[in-house]
This record gives structure tokens, C-alpha cells and sequence, in this order.
């Protein structure tokens, strides 16, 4: 197989099985292309989770030009409602058909293809870094992470990071992300005292109190968004209590709230006013308030400069459209990268992704390995 | 067995196992002992629960005294956490033991043998009626109104009532029952529209719906009580949503308040509150509310008058306390009798009941037996 085919890769990774935490054969695959075509690679598994290191040229070099993705993917639920195998990576009509045709095996395929591409052709003054993780569909606790802190303690760096996500809504190059909200879910357990229903004096209902404390935080508005960021948002996700009995009032409810935040906020910013207003509802209901923390990534930002330019010009370049500069959408683990360097992102059209009968037009394969391609002899030559 | 000793009377009636819905030959002993006395009785069974209907005199009298009281019992639970046999009315220092011995078997056993002395000893210029349910401990549906309901069809009366269910908080003699307070239960399910919690604007949260209109509703004033009354309450018993997943606003959610309410408030006005608020909730958040009324029972007063003063004389002459007339406690049977005539509750000191090792002191089982037995001459005297 040409490592230098995109579609070609992008179906033999697809043929991997490699639903999270499943390896699947992907990364040994990448790794012997890999290492045929020069790069120095390294298994960084850690805790179970495989993932793969590889860099051709320098370690340290101070212009490494670093690309950032995942071969994991999510299940594929029931194969009987695919039209084609979802590991088959069948070709029809044009398109690739399978599990991480579009999240993202493609994009890790392109990149691979440009990167081996560039360094056969005119091997840069420079060195080129892949890190590739086997969880980024899970808990993403021993996946890029163990990469970066591996890099760390070896001496390796990039000094700009692509990560290959989907980034596009509807048209390839619309779109590159510069930054992405950050998450985080707090779980409020509000304990009162047991009690009949016909004698509320007797007991301590949690209820109100977890009723005011939820209107109280998704009724405050967090912020007006940024140049950058959409405002902030809060959503109630939950409540439960689950007391059968209309007779009595409970002991305790829980509930839950997920905050998608700008670089306005900080998951400590949060979490002190979350605990602020749990502790104003108790002081009027006298109930005991936990606040447990989840998360899952601080906001974060690389404002637009150098390398968001490098990315756009090329991507115009390769399509004929200037992409926008955006921050919306879930996390990805870029959220690790740009604590190592700056980062952006930028893939396919995400429509599919997830989904049953996923797929991805070849064309747009080729495509991608183009920008990432144009990205790296711009990078090089500036 | 001799029909007017209340304590051989309570002993048999504990030996018949008549947990809701058995009749357990509870009502069959009644029946035997007051046809024998010249009471004529019927069965009024309904749906399967049994019921047992007994007057002597003319019917329709319109001086009808009446009792109302019930056969069923709770179940006894584990017969082994017991320290005597439930079903074996066992008499242990001056205390006689078992299921129903204080929550109502002595009660209805002090009026059977109150009413089968009177009409022995000095036969009254009037009649007496007593209606005995077996199912007063669950749904109620067919027990006390259904012999209401047979009553009126048969042209049978009663022209004041005395339920025989336990009083008393502490000591016997202390409180009489003029009232009581309603229950309503709401069901409330708030509907949205599903989504994900990054992108709240695309989703319709039903859970700050429900959290605004639990607040409304718990935090509202409904009354500060009445001169007979204490204030309504109102207690949220639960919400629930069900969603394990932190990045999905639900498509709904459920909760219930249990209200308990005096003579200000109706079963039809509550509902027209509780609607209103829903209707406004779902106006600012553009959710669908729906509201469930279950409603146990309207509140009733019988205002302090010739009934309520001629059962606190005659508990205070035969136990030297002045009792006091309350409103307080849950729903009782008098909430169907109350549509029938004038109606008050005197019994037992309810310390006991529907717990394990009930028991009453045979001496306060008498002292009840006296108590019914003076007002039945007072109340034909008079
Ligand atoms: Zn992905
Ligand atoms: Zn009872």
C-alpha cells in the first residue's frame, strides 16, 4: 500500500477494528508505514490505551511542525442497519463507507500521506511530529495526554500543532477552529431530613431548596460571548429524587448541570460560584448542599496570528473558500495540545460522524491531504 | 361473649386476621352480637370490600345518632419482630396486644357495646346507626362511602355522626377532631424539546421550567391558618428526569407536590392555582406543562356547636380533661361522613398504631366504652 494514497490508508485503517479502547491493528499499521518512510516511532501505551509517537527529523528541533488526531472510534452500533460493512470501507459512488470515515481515520490518512509526501520530496529544514492516540472517543485520560507528558520527558516538542477533527458544518474549508469552549458538569447532592408530607415543620425538604438553586444558576446569565466565543451556557441535565410515596418528603435529591464556558471562566471561576450558591440555598433552607466537580476541559483560545494564517491560507488555497475563524462545538483534545504549544483545528465535514452509515467522498480525502500538505511546504518555507 | 364488655369484644375482634381487604370474620362477629342485641343489620359489600351496616330504631329517625369506625388493620409485618402473636390479643399487664388494638378494633368495640347498652337499659326515643367498614386502610373507595352512598338510596339517615378513630396524641381524653385538613397530590410533567447540552438554543430545557414553578409553588404563602385551622403547606415529595447523560437536555421531566390544605382552599381552587402557574412557567420557557390532580379529600370543618359540645362534656365528665378541638392530622373517613351530617372524631390515644407491638390499656378501652356510652344518653337526653 502507497502511504502516500490517502484513500488508500483511509480504508485500510477503516478495515482496523479499532472501537475504543481496541487498538485494532491501526497504529502497528501507521507505525510500519511510518517507519519505512523515515519517522522515528514510539508506542507510548499507557494504562491500556496504545498510542503512537512519530517524528521525523530533529527531536527538539525549535520548527516542528506537529499534526494531532485519533484512530479509535465509537461503536457501530447494530451492523444490520449499515448499508455497507462498517468495517468494510467499501468505495460506492465515490465514497468511502465505515466507522471513522469522517471521525476520524480520514484526516489521520491525509496527514500521514502529506507528512511522508513531504519528506520524500524536499525534506524540510525542520522536523514533522504525529501523535497519534487510540482513546480519544473515551475517557481521553491515557490518550493525548500520555503523549504530551511522554514528550515532555523526552525532549520532544512541536512548535505548532494541526488537529485533524472534523471541523466543517456543511462545505470542506469553511471552517477551522482557533479555540473551544470549555466543559464542565457539576453534581449537586442537596440532603435535608425525612419527613411526612402532612408535617413540613418536622423534616427538612431538600426539594425547594434544589429547586431555587436551579432556577438560581440556569436563570444567571454567564456572559455576552467574546470576539471569539459564543456566550457561555448552562443547561440543567437532571434532576432526580426518585421517592414513590406522596406522603413523605425525602431526605435527599440530586441534580446535575453541564456549563459549556468561554475563556471568560475558569473551571475554578465556576466551581467557586456553584458552591457560593449552594451555600446561599442552604442558608435558607438549612440543607447540606455537596458539590462534586467534573471537568472535562478549561476553555481555550489561540487568537488568530501566524499559525490560524498559515492554516487559512492554505485551505483558501486548495478550495477557493476563506474558512472562518470559530471556537464552537464540543471538546476535543486540543484542550491537552495547546497546553504544549499553539494549536488549531481543522478536517472534513463532520456531518456522518457517529453515525450509522458513515462516509466520506474521496474526493474531499484528497483534498484534505492537499491543505495539510500546502500547510507544511508553507510552514517550511516561511 | 358478652357484647357489651369492650375488652372481650376488642380481644375477638383482634383474633379475626381482617387485614385490607379481608373481612376475616370481623364483621360477621359485629353483625351476630348486634342482631342478637335488636339491631338490625345488612351487609353492604361493594367491589369486593365488605361492609356492615347496623341501626336500631325507626329508620330515618330524625334524631339518628351515629358511629362510624372500621374493621380492617394494617398488616402486621414480620409476626417474629413482634413480642406477642398479632392476631392473639394476648393480655399482658392490664394491656391487651395486637393489630388494631389501639388503630380501631377497641374503638369499634366500645361503641358496639356502648350502643347495645343503651338500647338494653333505657331504650332511647330515637335510633342508632352504626356504619363499620373493612376498608378504611386502603383505597376507601368502597367502604365508608359506599354504606353513604346505600344509606341514602335506602332512606336510612344519620343526624350526627362520631368517628371512633384515635385522638388522642398523648393522653387519653385531650383532643377531639372537628376537622380536617384536604390533600391533593399534583403530578406535573414539564415537556420540551431534546437536544445537546452544548447547544441549549436548539433545545427546549423542560428542567428550569420546572425548577422556576417548583420554587413558585413551594415558596407561595397559601395561608397563615385559621382560628381552627393551621396553615396549609405544601411539600414538593419529588422531581425526577431520569438522563444519565450529561451532555443531553432531556425531553421532559416529573415532579409532584403534596398539599395539605384548610377550609380556605378547595380541591378545585388548588387546581386552578397550581394550572395557572404551570401555564406561566411554560410561557417563559416555551415548554407544554401537565398537570394531574389526585385529590384524597376535600378540607372540612364542623363548626364548634351542640356536637363538638356534647362530646368534649362527655369526655370530660368521664375523665376529668377538657379536650381540645383540633383540625390536625392526615385524612380520615370523616372526609366522606362530613356530606351527611354533622360529624367529630374521639378516640384512643394514637401513640402505637400501625407499628409493631400495638397495644392498648384495657382500662382506656373502658373508659372509651364510658365516654360513647355517656354521650349516647346525653345526646337523647337532650
Ligand atoms: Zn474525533
Ligand atoms: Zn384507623
Amino acid at each position: 500500500m502507497d502511504p502516500t494514497d490517502p484513500v488508500a490508508l483511509t480504508r485500510a485503517l477503516i478495515r482496523c477494528p479499532s472501537v475504543t479502547p481496541e487498538e485494532g491493528g491501526a497504529l502497528s499499521l501507521l507505525a510500519d508505514a511510518l517507519s519505512a518512510a523515515g519517522f522515528e516511532c514510539t508506542r507510548v501505551d499507557r494504562a491500556g490505551v496504545p498510542n503512537l509517537f512519530a517524528r521525523w527529523g530533529t527531536r527538539g528541533h525549535a520548527r516542528t511542525f506537529g499534526f494531532n488526531g485519533h484512530t479509535d472510534v465509537v461503536p457501530p452500533g447494530d451492523p444490520a442497519a449499515w448499508t455497507h460493512d462498517p468495517f468494510g470501507a467499501d468505495l460506492h459512488d465515490g465514497e468511502i463507507w465505515g466507522r471513522g470515515a469522517v471521525d476520524m481515520k480520514s484526516a489521520v490518512a491525509a496527514f500521514v500521506a502529506a507528512a511522508v509526501d513531504c519528506v520524500r520530496d524536499t525534506p524540510p529544514d525542520g522536523a514533522i511530529v504525529l501523535t497519534i492516540t487510540g482513546d480519544e472517543e473515551g475517557p481521553s485520560v491515557d490518550g493525548t495526554r500520555a503523549l504530551l507528558d511522554w514528550m515532555a520527558s523526552a525532549g520532544e516538542r512541536m512548535s505548532a500543532c494541526l488537529v485533524g477533527e472534523p471541523t466543517c458544518p456543511e462545505t470542506f474549508g469553511e471552517m477551522i477552529k482557533i479555540g473551544r469552549r470549555g466543559s464542565l458538569t457539576a453534581h449537586l447532592t442537596v440532603r435535608g431530613v425525612q419527613g411526612h408530607a402532612a408535617y413540613p415543620h418536622r423534616a427538612v425538604n431538600p426539594l425547594p431548596a434544589m429547586a431555587r438553586l436551579m432556577d438560581r444558576l440556569a436563570s444567571h446569565s454567564l456572559d455576552d460571548g467574546t470576539d471569539h466565543f459564543d456566550p457561555s451556557t448552562l443547561a440543567i441535565v437532571t434532576i432526580d429524587t426518585g421517592n414513590p410515596a406522596t406522603n413523605v418528603i425525602p431526605a435527599d435529591t440530586r441534580g446535575s448541570v453541564n456549563i459549556r464556558f468561554n475563556d471568560r471562566h475558569s473551571g475554578a471561576s465556576l466551581t467557586e460560584w456553584i458552591e457560593a450558591e449552594a451555600t446561599r440555598a442552604d442558608a435558607e433552607f438549612g440543607t447540606r448542599t455537596e458539590v462534586e466537580i467534573k471537568l472535562s476541559g478549561e476553555a481555550f483560545l489561540t487568537p488568530p496570528g501566524p499559525l490560524s494564517e498559515l492554516v487559512a491560507n492554505a485551505v483558501a488555497a486548495e478550495t477557493g473558500i476563506r474558512p472562518v475563524l470559530s471556537t464552537t462545538g464540543g471538546t476535543s483534545d486540543a484542550r491537552f495540545v495547546k497546553d504544549h504549544c499553539p494549536v488549531v483545528e481543522f478536517g472534513l465535514v463532520g456531518r456522518g460522524m457517529h453515525a450509522v452509515d458513515e462516509r466520506v467522498p474521496e474526493g474531499e480525502v484528497r483534498a484534505l491531504k492537499a491543505v495539510y500538505a500546502r500547510i507544511l511546504r508553507d510552514y517550511f518555507a516561511g
